[in-house]
């Protein structure tokens, strides 16, 4: 993509002052329209070293209002940030619907550091590459903008500018890192690189533009014109979507998409005496203490989704598998009703930020499952979001899976008869009345659909790198046990596969 | 505080579990009913090395809905929170109205760790301690509750445990720091330290509670009490502060504060001549790009704040300001509405998310003032509310200015007259109508109220360290150097003074 770039392109100064001041006032209309249509616009910026990308920024933001947009400028990832996978930073930085997030430098210059500086050389380049269109591809599906610009200046061009840069004493490189230095000095080692993840990466929904930087005020219109140009058409696309909707209310058929049941098969009813549970829930706690200091010693995250039944026992299981771990290595993180902010964003944003750090615990009590549980069932996303759903949770795990996580996944489940005693006995106890509400009693008359819906994501989000685990729960000792064992046995395995002897 | 504590006192394990679960039951009321009075609970945990605090931090939240807290482990700073103020890092992490935030560790910690092992020994202990009594003054007084614990340990108790750890291979240090090993190994260096400290930051409204915790069941009943009679107490006061409030229906007689008004008699009509403005313009962006990149050599932050009257050419005079700075190194932050979450806060809340870090320039388009100006004049917070503010304000920008950072206010000024011109000219420009709207004509109305809370913050507010600058601004070419020279002058003196020579 950047061989045959004409880089000989170039307007005067007086040009580009003059269409740059017609064309700010259009950027002026089109960042209020797209606020008021909810459209999320991201604006990513990559290029090379001394391709003046910090002023062409500066120049397109200055038409910007400044209550709209947020500019990012990524540097060295930080302490928290190198506990987490390469997406996470990016991920929480995603604008809310009508706002406008600018990369000066993103995901993309992270990848091409780590894959040359930190001798990494692209072994598993093919891996986070296919993170990246994951990523890029979740969020353009969910009606985001993506416009991505690459500054191409040639060899000659660049040495040029580091020796008037020298000249007039000004810093070659800023909030930049130590592996920066070698981008910055040697552009034939990164042009082969550059080359091929700008091709493996140009889509249709999130195509590059390479801008023709060798002269700053081509590069200037270029971009404006470029961006007007694209909020131009996502509006329009919008606006025949909207139109054809009006036009089209047959509501989409749903087809249940599962022969078979899963759950229906499962027998809850197994049990354990109380005595033999005391002495193994000792035993078992015991052994997290010491395997949670091993997951820290060797930086392993965990995470462990219980979803379930209301009244399934999810709480008391969480509680007597955390008793005895030390609060600064685990979190549980209770899912709820989202907030308004949570809302206008993509829904697995509030997960991303949520990820736990390398070499700790996050333990969901409900969890991301609700986009095809509870969202499904109350119509509170259309259905082409949630059936894309299982598609992107798979992806979401997979992308936390290749960084090393471990991911453990319960069903809680108990019969229809169970939930019915457990709310009445919630009712009698005063200090457990809080617990049950009119919710509660609302979700059990759908318990068919639910039940459906739990079905088809168990088949269709049980992956080999994160596989579900359902707990017969109508007996509680059995059902704590049994959930004891499975992450136990799963964090032994772990550690055994990665060559790490447990002591 | 320390000395005289009764270290033997204990009690058995049954006996704990006993009181636990019955103490247990009440905290959970209690978290509920705070909830729904929108309290915000701090509950911050201090102590020595092997004082048991993860396991009786552990076993208090399992007392806890986890959907009402947040626990947060201070561990060493990550680089962002190095590049701010010691406080930032828990200002950002305080709850919301009902919730409750447990620090493992807090600002003590800190301030113990930076004043030994840094080699500051202690040297400016009385300006960092004042900034702690502030941080918690400033909260109580919106009413945040504040539960202190020093969990105490003798030398001889916390040498059996480390004897006991090393046995069993339990890590000594978890999330720590080097710097921390200094204090894990001398029990008797730091124990007038603390001793200082403790008695130092006692006060009413954020006492310290010295747990008692050679024996762990005992300091975990005590934690557990201790909580409950706080929220209790608290409780009552919120309730008889309603009921005082029902009775008594006058409100505060609102007397002016101010004789002398400052604004009436500033001459706006100041001006300079288009061709000058140009050239000194120049001159000036060309000198704040150089000066820019000596803030970040030196890692000074800098933050430039502008109120002024609706269309007094705030938003032209910061676009001239940074138009050839590096948007890498600056960020303007336009204030509006606060959303629910920042009204769920502190109001100075969303201000320290958002201050600079070390070598970068935050600039503001209206700020906290807010407070004392639009707050005050629209009655969104109370009369007692905002006369508060100003103190509050003032020790925010002390606290700023001692971590090195410039302030710099500007009050953009113009006339009625010119306002008024202004604001038809807009409604006649196509691309400049959105921004006028009926608000602005509403405010317009309120013009001699603004005045006088403009009038009353500029005396109140102008410190040494943070004065005022009212600029003359009917004429935008005069307003917009003198806000240049006022920023290059005050930016060259502090360098000068911090023996910083400018090239």
């Amino acid at each position: 993509m950047l061989e045959n770039v004409d880089l000989s392109k170039s307007i005067s100064k007086e040009e580009c002052d003059k269409i740059a001041d017609d064309l700010s006032i259009r950027i002026g209309e089109l960042q209020r329209k797209a606020w008021k249509m909810g459209i999320p616009i991201i604006i990513v910026f990559e290029g090379w070293h001394a391709s003046g990308m910090a002023d062409i920024i500066n120049r397109f933001i200055l038409t910007l209002n400044p209550m709209g947009f947020e500019l990012y400028t990524t540097g060295k990832p930080c302490y928290q940030e190198e506990q987490k996978p390469l997406l996470w930073r990016f991920w929480t930085k995603i604008p809310v619907k009508g706002r406008i997030a600018i990369f000066d430098r993103s995901w993309y210059r992270r990848i091409i550091l780590e894959h040359t500086s930190k001798g990494k050389a692209g072994k598993d380049m093919p891996k986070c590459l296919e993170g990246l269109i994951y990523f890029e591809r979740q969020l353009t599906d969910e009606g985001y903008l993506l416009i991505k610009f690459f500054l191409h200046v040639s060899k000659e061009e660049q040495e040029i500018r580091y020796r008037e840069m020298k000249k007039k004493e000004i810093p070659l490189m800023i909030l930049e890192e130590e592996e920066e230095k070698e981008y910055l000095n040697d552009y034939d080692k990164y042009l082969p690189l550059i080359e091929n993840i700008l091709e493996k990466t140009d889509r249709a929904s999130a195509p590059w533009t390479i801008v023709e930087a060798n002269d700053e005020n081509f590069a200037t219109v270029k971009v404006m014109a470029k961006v007007i140009e694209s909020i131009e058409s996502k509006i329009e696309e919008n606006e025949s979507q909207i139109k054809a909707k009006a036009d089209n209310h047959n509501e989409e058929c749903l087809i249940p998409n599962i022969d078979s049941s899963i759950l229906q098969k499962i027998d809850p009813d197994k049990n354990l005496d109380y005595q033999e549970y005391k002495t193994e829930k000792k035993k078992c706690q015991k052994k997290m203490a010491r395997l949670q200091y091993e997951l820290y010693k060797y930086r392993i995250p965990l995470i462990i989704v219980f979803e379930g039944w209301d009244a399934s026992g999810k709480g008391g299981g969480i509680r007597r598998l955390v008793q005895k771990l030390n609060p600064r290595l685990y979190q549980v993180i209770p899912v709820g009703v989202p907030s308004q902010t949570e809302l206008s964003h993509h829904y697995l944003w509030r997960f991303y930020n949520e990820i736990p750090e390398a070499g700790h615990i996050a333990i969901y009590d409900r969890s991301w499952y609700g986009r095809v549980l509870v969202e499904r069932v109350e119509n509170l996303c259309n259905t082409q979001e949630w059936k894309r759903a299982y598609r992107e949770i798979n992806e979401f795990e997979e992308i936390l899976s290749n960084y090393g996580t471990i991911i453990i996944k319960f069903w809680v489940h108990i019969d229809k008869e169970e939930q019915l005693q457990r709310f009445e006995a919630r009712e009698k106890t005063p200090h457990k009345q809080w617990k049950i509400t009119s919710e509660d009693w609302r979700n059990r008359e759908k318990w068919d659909l639910y039940l459906d819906a739990a079905d088809e994501m168990l088949q269709k989000t049980s992956t080999s790198w994160a596989p579900w685990t359902i707990v017969e729960s109508n007996d509680k000792y059995y059902s704590r046990i049994k959930i004891f064992h499975t992450v136990i046995d799963r964090i032994e395995n772990e550690l055994k596969e990665r060559g790490i002897n447990i002591p």
